[in-house]
């Protein structure tokens, strides 16, 4: 059986903190043909609010620390305002989108994370994700719109990575679509040479990635995300798509950004 | 045909602002069966956010003015923090919830405010409510939990009134459900006597709200509230009841509150 596509969509940070890029894009994902689902990330208000009411931002090991003020802010901006600003955005082309938490209906159950010698505090490392009330909004033709906010099931809510979020929801949807990754950061793709965005590359499998890593011509930064990438696929993603969420056509069609299989 | 019953229930801040008094109230909401639909409001911590952001509120004869600044922190807190710390809370109780603004599922259109002389900025006046998606998630035994933003459907989130809102989603839901219409409030019920509170009339008709007064003993707040519910009943809501939320489950079976019908 053909099962049909499911567009996942994760976008960062610097697209929600730009209105007008925001909004553009916005209007892209409205024009998407298909089940949809779009996760962002945090942005910088959240950091911005934190400032404002003077609550220190604790970093360990490059992350931060979410502790209950923190956790209360992150909450706030994520799941109230840049939530509901992307949903109400996508009304506005015409889009029926919802908003949703990995707490609502019990999406996302996940654990405070435990982690020898170092409290991260209240974020959380998935354990489930139910796909219950997913698949349903997804056959009523919504499209679902995920911040990243999880739930212990215990009326724990926990702050939870976007990046995460992506590849734990498009894993638990592929029995039932074909499902496609879509990773936005700020480059074009995967790079061949990091100064030079035209030297995209275009697909990408495990043999030509270990041959590359091999070469040193993949290195820092971006392993972590090929070898994410790789490991979605493994666990029956159809696919993973890497570049610029103003590109999302041609994303989808491959004529832009590195598509990963 | 007989009607399924459908609990539409608005609790206020006093009830949200305290962490225990909110929980045994969920708790008590888990267990009440059938269809719910809870709509909150805002507490005080939307006020506490704009005093320590410093964002001055500014009100006009009673009401709060709802600035770009304002309308910002309202979604932060009703949609984001509030509208999560509570569906969190039930499924902490077994009970499935999901959280939703007006813009989620297009549920509730609204326009900007429209009054001679007086801009109340970004507050939304109702003008449908989409039975739709609301319908679906109920038939799926979920509990809704709404938060007072509503959206114009070009974008703008508004702010809106949550006892309106909770009315608006009853009068529209009146075709599919027989449904109840709870008013939480501080007082047990409607009182014969403001200062006596063993004093709750029970039941209230027209005829009866009429003569109580005609003697004077209803007045001041309680006329608008009262003259909402009965319109309520009009629109086709099957009761109205008024009283505490602690008292939720007696409130349902007529032993306590104020029932209206």
């Amino acid at each position: 059986m053909e099962l049909n596509p499911l567009y996942i969509i994760k976008i960062s940070g610097n697209i929600i903190d730009d209105e007008h890029r925001l909004d553009a894009f916005l209007q892209q994902f409205s024009l998407l043909q298909g089940k949809k689902i779009l996760v962002h990330g945090g942005g910088k208000l959240a950091t911005k609010m934190a400032d404002q009411l003077h609550i220190p931002q604790q970093m360990i090991e490059g992350r931060r620390v979410t502790d209950e003020a923190t956790l209360r802010i992150v909450t706030m901006v994520y799941a109230g305002y840049i939530n509901k600003t992307i949903v109400a955005g996508l009304q506005k082309y015409g889009n029926n989108a919802i908003g949703l938490t990995g707490a609502d209906g019990n999406c996302i159950l996940a654990h405070k994370r435990q982690h020898a010698g170092i409290d991260y505090g209240y974020v959380g490392d998935i354990d489930a994700v139910n796909t219950t009330l997913l698949h349903e909004l997804l056959e009523q033709h919504a499209a679902i719109v995920v911040a990243p906010i999880t739930h212990d099931g215990k009326g724990q809510l926990l702050n939870t990575n976007a990046d995460t979020i992506a590849q734990e929801i498009a894993k638990a949807l592929s029995n039932l679509y074909q499902t496609i990754l879509i990773y936005s950061f700020e480059k074009k793709g995967v790079l061949l040479d990091i100064n030079d965005e035209s030297s995209v590359i275009t697909v990408m499998d495990k043999t030509k990635y270990q041959v590359l890593k091999t070469e040193g011509k993949i290195f820092a930064g971006m392993v972590p995300k090929l070898d994410n990438a790789f490991a979605a696929i493994d666990a029956g993603v159809g696919k993973v798509i890497i570049g610029q969420a103003e590109e999302l056509a041609s994303l989808i069609n491959a004529s832009s950004g590195t598509t990963i299989q």
